[in-house]
């Protein structure tokens, strides 16, 4: 392999995506692949520090302009030190939420426009999408419950408050995946996990066989 | 008055404009003008964090994208939470740079390209350009001069060294002004400081007046 493979993985918190990518990464390096697994920050020193400044829970004036750059700056960060070398190097790189993450939830959800976002991310990555896309697609009430479980409590008012905002997220990652049908491969993560793996190894399999 | 007015000052260290800009404050209030002299980061906690991040001398993995991005976050934090409030409030804001110096700077004399760099500004500002901007043309050896005279030391051969980077800056910001002739008003600041003062001070009152 001369150039390395850049897959990513999207879809809300609760659709089993974190842990898949784990299994994923452990089987293909199981069969000879190099992989990476990462997310943003991705312990690269300066995303976290801007991770920090994004997180600082003082930061309540913190415009959503503001947010979205500092995402895109993390982003370009993130990929100069760790993606980017292990491309080169021929690795398999399974990141954990990328640019359609923000799209989804910056430029839909929070209503700054997909268009708008892109463009910022545009500059922050210069052409380096992944050449797929895994896109974990489940319904928020599904996803929330999921995450309650996780915790060992019920889903709670804050996460029904929030039931709109998730519904808007997972408009704008249908938007995205129309927009870009080539590279976004759509996984129905209302599943089991077994079944949710089965279908993301099958489309990792067809794109490395590729 | 029912909006204020928006000046921005651009050239490089060294052309008189931080003390220009205090001198145009100050007279302008003594006319009963309300007025905001600030520059970025402004005194804005979140600025002033993204600026730490920019700054931090450890940070020397610092991708110039990332940096770019950073400087439009906190541009666009000043920007919410000191420019907007000030022209609501009908005042005459005095900022001590603005885009114009990512797009000499970055865009152009670090080569990511004036119109890559202009896009991330443009989400950062949505439209809030100044209605004038002062551009204090001066050619970087007298620059560098008056730097060395300020600081009581002769240019010293890292000031020297650095003279084609500032080339290409002052390069950049003849682009700059020819794309928006009726918006960047050039200035002479190879003169005597009273007389760029005097220029800097028609143009204003040409616009004040108008």
């Amino acid at each position: 392999m001369e150039k390395g493979i850049f897959i990513t993985i999207e879809g809300p918190d609760g659709s089993g995506k974190t842990t898949i990518l784990q299994m994923l990464a452990q089987n293909l390096e199981r069969e000879g692949y190099a992989v990476v697994a990462t997310r943003e920050p991705g312990g690269i020193e300066i995303a976290e520090q801007i991770r920090q400044v994004i997180l600082d829970p003082e930061n309540t004036a913190m415009d959503p302009r503001t947010e979205a750059l500092l995402y895109a700056a993390a982003r370009r960060q993130h990929l100069s030190e760790k993606v980017k070398p292990a491309l080169k190097a021929g690795k398999v790189v399974l990141c954990d939420r990328f640019v359609d993450s923000s799209l989804a939830y910056q430029g839909h959800a929070r209503g700054l426009g997909i268009d708008e976002v892109y463009s910022i991310n545009e500059f922050a990555i210069e052409n380096m999408m992944p050449a797929m896309t895994l896109y974990f697609d489940v319904a928020p009430e599904i996803g929330l419950e999921r995450i309650g479980k996780n915790k060992g409590r019920e889903v709670n008012r804050l996460d029904m408050e929030k039931l709109e905002f998730h519904q808007k997220v997972r408009e704008g990652y249908m938007i995205i995946a129309e927009r870009f049908p080539d590279r976004i491969a759509k996984i129905d993560a209302s599943k089991e996990l077994e079944a949710v793996y089965k279908q993301a190894e099958a489309k990792i399999k067809e794109l490395l066989n590729s």
